[in-house]
């Protein structure tokens, strides 16, 4: 079963990297960009023949090491 | 308008990062997973109004920065 999980910094959470993204792009001549965030996303192949199984062992995955929730959220798809 | 761009590893190109995650899942006790590849994600507000252009900025985006082409496969959504 595969599966992906996409982590993004919450709103209002400052974001350097994006920052840092917009302002090379600018420099390449890419015009019309307003904003960049960075996220990551993980694609996940799993054991798990259900369901249910498998999104909670994506979450306590995402919960435990993939995401810091503190300031990042998380989002579980399972593609099937 | 606002979009999302994907950037992945390719199939066959090693993922030390992926592989880390994974033998850290089994350390953290979470079992069942079979394999992790990380990639990132962009999430870009465009200025442009329409569907063509937004995507001709994303794609010039994609290719001159965000993906490294040799190595990475890049999928530009544009979410509205």
């Amino acid at each position: 079963m595969k599966a992906r999980v996409t982590v993004t910094l919450k709103t209002g959470v400052l974001d350097p990297q994006g920052k840092a993204i917009e302002g090379a792009l600018k420099s390449l001549g890419v015009s019309g960009v307003a904003s960049v965030r960075q996220g990551k996303v993980f694609d996940i192949e799993l054991d798990a023949g259900d369901q249910a199984k498998a999104e909670a062992t994506l979450k306590a995955a995402a919960e435990k090491l993939l995401a810091n929730t503190v300031i990042e959220n998380y989002r579980i798809e399972v593609v099937g």
